[in-house]
């Protein structure tokens, strides 16, 4: 059942609908929410029935109990043993799979977000945290690069000294400290967290044509692998097909009516406005 | 007369001469400086002949009344039924032509900037706000994509969490968290915003040299494009012709005499110094 | 003697172990340490021997008295005319070398950077600076362009327009404004600045794997010149081999038994974890 995701509250990842925004509960409270094989499957399955789901517009992601997601269970990384030369044991989706959600992923930072547990909040478009959050990259101090990208992504969120600051001393920071670096986006009171985020994925339900954030979100991940001159080029590529849509016309006519916009909502493999 | 540009009271766009620097001020105040064909021609063209004048050695922007520029002009946005499938109307010059400019460009932003708005005074090098001045994007509000280059100048200036959610939110910010974030430079009192990029651009304008500057400009913004070894060579190269150039010893020169320097203004299309 | 680097007090930089931390002090203190050739040839040297040292975990570089560095010695500069369309005298390693020092690079700017002096600091991948202190480019107002790479690593550093702010103005902004912008990490008083730059690096050192810090670092600068989809698959094959090294055993086990853990130094070119 795409469109109504039910999950038992057992599950490794809950859903629950709260209207057109989805909230995702990593659900392993009693490992601070460790990431396994497992929770990673569900967490990526109910990631791409929300984006093939046209009545969800947004996404908020955040931990069950006091942390959002201590990284990697450990009991896995001992196992590191039964490792070949092969390598890693391959799984269905890239890691970095949340990076291709065409709808807004917002991180409700409840609580310690450490390594791959801070690099899923990384994957997510805005992050929220809740004040006194403890965020750590760790890598460094476990004997680990920098995994799944972080490498990028953190560069180009927070400059590249605090990147290498982040990722070399694997030195945790409060959720304030991140604030003032550019690595959160807002802290708010821990009980707040989650309805802030919620409410700022209401508000892009309710304001913003589901085709355009697509279209922007895509733009600007895209924007780092292109120079200017192409970046203005597909934008002018794309307003074209924006003025083509019907989402222009209404996202026009409601501002000057003085209503809130009526936009259709994304379907399956959307390239096309409304 | 591109030495002196001289401007009606009811043009729209106004120029003004503060000695090296020119003040340009958009001016559809009853519509909050909507941007419209004839107020792009007329900014534009002021553009081009401050660029050519080396007696101009950097230029403000700012908008008249209590707006800076509340994009593009509805009235423009409504007729898009009459687009056909070849598109937009060609214009003259590339929308983002400002980002040519050889010469500092300097936002004055007095007051609300959103859409298009927003997009000039990313176009512009530094900005500087009134306190309290509304920005936003506001496109996926209207059904739009990221315009003109908005994904690609945006990430670069706030990182890509920032630029996400300014883009898909289409949210109004205030001067004060636009400067937090690092989408405004400086938050002046409304009354002081053109007089404090004004004196910016004098301090350029008087200790500055204007091929440095221009090399410098052009510098940073290629800087996206290349390696840092290719940077790096890149300086080098332009290092060299700076010392042969008389700007490098009237700039050791005048500091070691404790005097002002001066230097001489960027010519016609100068790619060597002074 | 690399592993025990020895300097005499009046050398030009001098270098003291603080256990697996080297301090470097740039030491003309009655020139603010401007920047010449000796004092180059005898940082980097330094920097060769403390990169090849597998004793010396991180490094820490001040300045000696008032200031950090001056830039660029004028009685060097005055001597411009000596130069011929050959351009610059040769020199035997490139002025960017510090960025491929595999260790950790931590600048305590004790006082005044300028030019040169502050393109150093950016060479470092954390800076730490005395409440104060002044920083300014000043390339532009003696007719230089932005030397060096700065044009490449202040746009990633603190975004386009405080770069372009930064470089094109050439003004002098204090610790605290830096801070602000990013163009540093944290301000401290000036009597503390070495010692908290001192004690990140004892840090580094006593929890962090020399090997995992090297690829991190690498990681970060080479992310600049990859895409987001390369990245990853470079933390991947990356993650494969400190899965089959030694520093990832001890790093989860020695966090499992509550104690620091025991990674080896980085030997002579090392790619392959402790």
């Amino acid at each position: 059942m795409p469109h109504h995701p039910s999950t038992q509250h057992d599950d490794v990842v809950l859903a629950e609908r709260h209207g057109p925004v989805l909230l995702l509960t990593l659900n392993r409270p009693e490992k601070l929410n460790a990431w396994n094989n497992a929770l990673e499957d569900r967490y990526f399955d109910l990631l791409d029935e929300a984006d093939a789901d046209p009545e969800i517009r947004a996404i908020v992601v955040t931990g069950a109990g006091r942390g959002f997601c201590a990284g990697a269970d450990m009991s896995d990384l001992q196992q590191v043993d039964k490792l070949d030369e092969n390598g890693l044991p391959m799984r269905a989706r890239p890691k970095n799979h949340p990076l291709s959600v065409r709808k807004p992923l917002i991180a409700a930072i409840n609580g310690a977000a450490a390594g791959l547990g801070l690099v899923e909040a990384l994957f997510c478009d805005v992050r929220f945290a809740a004040a006194g959050a403890k965020l750590t990259t760790s890598f460094a101090r476990r004997g680990l690069i920098a995994e799944y990208g972080a490498a990028w992504l953190l560069p180009r969120l927070v400059g590249q000294s605090r990147a290498l600051d982040l990722l070399m001393s694997g030195r945790v920071v409060r959720a304030e400290e991140a604030a003032d670096m550019g690595l959160v986006d807002r802290v708010v009171a821990p009980e707040d967290v989650v309805g802030v985020a919620l409410a700022y994925g209401q508000d892009l339900a309710a304001h913003c044509s589901p085709w355009a954030m697509s279209t922007i979100k895509s733009q600007v991940y895209r924007s780092f692998e292109t120079t200017f001159g192409e970046a203005v080029e597909d934008a002018d590529r794309l307003m074209q097909i924006s003025l083509l849509g019907p989402d222009v016309r209404e996202g026009v006519t409601s501002y000057l009516e003085g209503r809130a916009p009526a936009f259709a909502g994304l379907r399956g493999s959307d390239s096309t406005p409304g």
